[in-house]
C-alpha cells in the first residue's frame, strides 16, 4: 500500500516523532513538536485521514479524561535492503522501524545489475510473503559504491563491475511501485546509527565503516550530509602517498589499499613469507588460505605480527580521521564494520593517534567508539533511508 | 532601536528573502516563500507590526490592481565588527545589509580584551553618531581566535593573550543592549562570502582564510556549520608530522607554522640567508626587515626563491585540503586572505595538489577560486551573523 506523504513540515515533524518515539498521547506529541492544541489537532486528523497515523490504546492517565495514543499506522510498511558485496539482505520493518521479518541469501554481484535486482526482487517478494503483506510504503537500498544520490545509481563502483549509472532506484521502483531510495553503504549505515545506535543521541557525528571497503557517513546537524554531488564521505581513495600497494580503484596509495580487509589479509601474508608469524603461518598451512577472521583471531590471541598489521592499518586511518575530527567537529565518532577481534585493537590505535596530533578543541571531549549495533545498521539504515523520503515534508 | 523578533519560521524566511533579495511584491514573496495568500498576510502584517518590514514604493505591476513593494524596515540596522589581530573595522549597515558607515582603527589587542572593547564601542559610538543612528538591531563580531559560539567568548586565543573565557559578547551586550553575537573570524568571513560573494550561488563551500592566521568556514546545506563544540574548520593546528617549524601555539609542525604569513617571511628570510634570492636581500638591506608584502611582490616579480617559499606553502594547504574535499564534498572552494601577488601563486598549486591527489567524484568538477571580496567580507559576514539570529525563529 502506498501513500500520499504529508502536507507540511509540521505533519512531516509529527510523523518522525512518532516513528522515533513510539506511541504518545496528543498532548506529549503536541508539546515534543511545539504545536498549538487546535494546530495538532488538525494536523493529526489529517494523518489520520492519508492512512500515516492511527490512535491505539489508551494513554496513561494524567488526571482527567483519558486520552488515547497515536502512532504510526500499522499499515506502514518499510524496507530495506542492502546489497552485496557478497549477500542481499532484506528486512522489512514497522513504521517505528522494527524489524518484522528478514532474510539474507548470498549473491554474486559481479553477475551484473539485473541479474542482482532480480534476486533482490525475489527475496522481498518472499519476506513480504511470509508476513502476508500486499505492498510497502517505501524501500531504501544499500549499495557498496558511490551513489549519484538524486539518479539513484552507482558511480564507477569498484567493487560492483558493470554497475556504473545503472536506475538501480527506478528498476526497483518500477516494479514495487513505491518511493525507492539508493544511496551508499556508509551512509545507509550512519542512518542505522542514528536511528538505533549510539548516534542516536548526538546531532554530529561521523560513522567510519571498515570492512572490505572503507567508508564514511557524516550526520552534521541532525541529517546525513552528501554533499554537492553525493560524494561526501569519500575517504576510502584519498592517496597516502604517491607510492602504496595497489587498490581496487587501480590507483596506488589509497587509504583503502592500507586499511581495507583484503589489506590487512596481504599484509598478514607477507608476515607469514617473512616468518613473522609461526601462527598465521600455521592457520595457512592448514586451511589453504587467509582470511581476515583469521588476523582477527590471531591479534585476539595476541600475535605480534598479527597486531603489528592491525595497528599499522589503523594508524594510517588515524592520521585521515585527525583531519576529518578537527574539520568538522562531530560529537563523537563510532567505527563500526571491524571484523570479530580486530575492533578494539583498531580502537586503541586509532585513539592514540586523533588524541595525540590533534589540538584540543574538536577533540578534547571527543568520544570514539565502536559500534554497538549488531549487523542490523545496515538494513535498519535503509529502511529509515525510505522513511526519512516517505515522512518528509512535500 | 531593538526588536522582538519574528514569532514563527515562516516569518523568519520572510525576513531572509528580503534581506538577501531586496524589495519584492506580496506576490513574489509569497511565491519565493511558498506560502499561501492569507498565510502570508498574515504573516506579514505581524513583521510589520514588529517594526521589521514596511510597505516602499509601488511594485510593477503585473496587470491588475499596482501592489506595493515590502521590504525590511528603514529602522533596522546592523554592525559588523571584526577585531584585531592590528585593527578594529567597524560598519553599520541597513536591513538588507549594505554598508552606510564604516571606520577603521588601529588597536593592540594585547592590551587585553576591556581596553579592546571599551576601544570598539568608542569607535561604534562615533559611527552611530555619524548616521545620526539611536540604536542597533544586533551586532556581529569577529575575532581571530577559535570562540566558543554559545558562551560569546574567545578559547585559549594565540593572537589574543589574556583573552580566554573573556565575555565579549556579554561584556558588548550588556552596553549596547542588542543582540550580539561572537564567531571566528574565518566563519564570519564564510557568512560574508555566502552572502555577498561566490558562495552566494553555493549550498555547501569551503571558505579558507589565510593570512596572519588559518582558518576554515564550512557552509553546509545553507547553513554556517560550527560543530559540537563550535570548534569546526579547525585547521591551523593540524600537525604536518612531529617535526617542522615552532607554531604560535607552541607546538611544531602546525599547518598555520608552514602557511601563515610569518612562515612565509621566515622561509623568504631563509632563502636570504642562504644566498637564493638577491631580489629579497636587497629588500631586506633596504627596508631593514621584511613582509608578507615584500615575498608577494617579489613572487609577481618572478624571484625563483620567492615563489618557492610560496608554492612549498601552498603544497601544504592543499594536501589538507585533498582530505577535505573528498569528506564534505562541497560546492566549490573560496580561497581568501592572502596577500597581494600571492594568491595567483598559491591557487595554482592549491588546484595542482587537489586535482591531482583526488579520486573525481568529489573534485571532478570542483571550482577553486579565489575570493572576489575586497576587504568587506569581515564586516559584511559579521553583520550577517548578527542579522541571522535577528531573523531568527523564536
Amino acid at each position: 500500500m502506498t501513500y500520499d506523504g504529508p502536507d507540511n513540515a509540521d505533519q512531516a515533524r509529527l510523523l518522525r516523532l512518532l516513528r522515533d518515539d513510539g506511541p504518545r498521547s496528543r498532548v506529549e506529541l503536541g508539546d515534543a513538536a511545539g504545536l498549538t492544541r487546535a494546530r495538532l489537532v488538525a494536523e493529526v486528523d489529517r494523518l489520520v485521514a492519508l492512512g500515516l497515523v492511527e490512535t491505539a490504546g489508551p494513554a496513561a492517565s494524567r488526571g482527567g479524561r483519558r486520552s488515547s495514543l497515536l502512532r504510526v499506522a500499522g499499515t506502514v510498511r518499510f524496507a530495506g535492503v542492502t546489497i552485496g558485496p557478497r549477500q542481499i539482505d532484506v528486512a522489512v520493518t514497522d513504521g517505528e522501524l522494527s524489524v518484522l521479518a528478514r532474510r539474507r541469501e548470498p549473491v554474486d554481484v559481479r553477475l551484473g545489475p539485473e541479474a542482482t535486482i532480480t534476486r533482490t526482487l525475489e527475496l522481498l517478494g518472499k519476506v513480504r510473503a511470509n508476513l502476508g503483506l500486499g505492498g510497502l510504503t517505501g524501500v531504501g537500498v544499500a549499495l557498496p559504491a558511490p551513489v549519484a544520490f538524486r539518479e539513484g545509481s552507482p558511480v564507477s563502483p569498484p567493487a560492483l563491475p558493470g554497475w556504473h549509472g545503472y536506475g538501480v532506484r527506478d528498476a526497483l521502483a518500477a516494479e514495487l511501485g513505491c518511493p525507492v531510495l539508493v544511496d551508499n553503504d556508509a551512509n545507509v549505515m550512519a542512518l542505522g546509527e542514528q536511528h538505533a545506535g549510539t548516534g542516536r543521541a548526538f546531532d554530529d557525528f561521523l560513522y567510519v565503516k571498515l570492512g572490505t571497503a572503507i567508508g564514511c557517513g557524516l550526520v552534521l546537524g541532525g541529517a546525513l550530509h552528501r554533499g554537492a554531488t553525493s560524494g561526501a564521505g569519500g575517504i576510502a581513495h584519498l592517496r597516502q602517498g604517491d607510492d602504496g600497494p595497489t587498490c581496487a580503484c587501480g590507483e596506488t596509495g589509497c587509504l583503502e589499499a592500507y586499511c581495507s580487509d583484503a589489506a590487512l589479509v596481504r599484509e598478514a601474508r607477507a608476515a607469514v613469507e617473512d616468518g613473522r608469524s609461526p601462527a598465521l603461518a600455521a592457520r595457512l598451512a592448514e586451511a589453504g588460505t587467509l582470511t581476515v577472521a583469521d588476523v582477527g583471531r590471531a591479534t585476539v590471541a595476541g600475535d605480534p605480527a598479527a597486531q603489528a598489521v592491525v595497528r599499522d592499518a589503523a594508524r594510517r586511518l588515524g592520521r585521515v580521521l585527525v583531519g576529518l575530527v578537527n574539520f568538522v567537529n562531530p560529537g563523537i565518532v563510532i567505527i563500526g564494520g571491524t571484523a570479530v577481534g580486530l575492533g578494539p585493537t583498531m580502537l586503541a590505535e586509532i585513539r592514540s593517534v586523533v588524541y595525540r596530533r590533534s589540538p584540543p578543541l574538536a577533540t578534547g571531549n571527543l568520544p570514539i567508539v565502536l559500534s554497538d549495533l549488531d549487523d542490523t545498521a545496515g538494513v535498519v539504515g535503509a529502511a529509515r533511508l525510505a522513511s526519512d523520503d516517505v515522512f518528509g515534508a512535500a
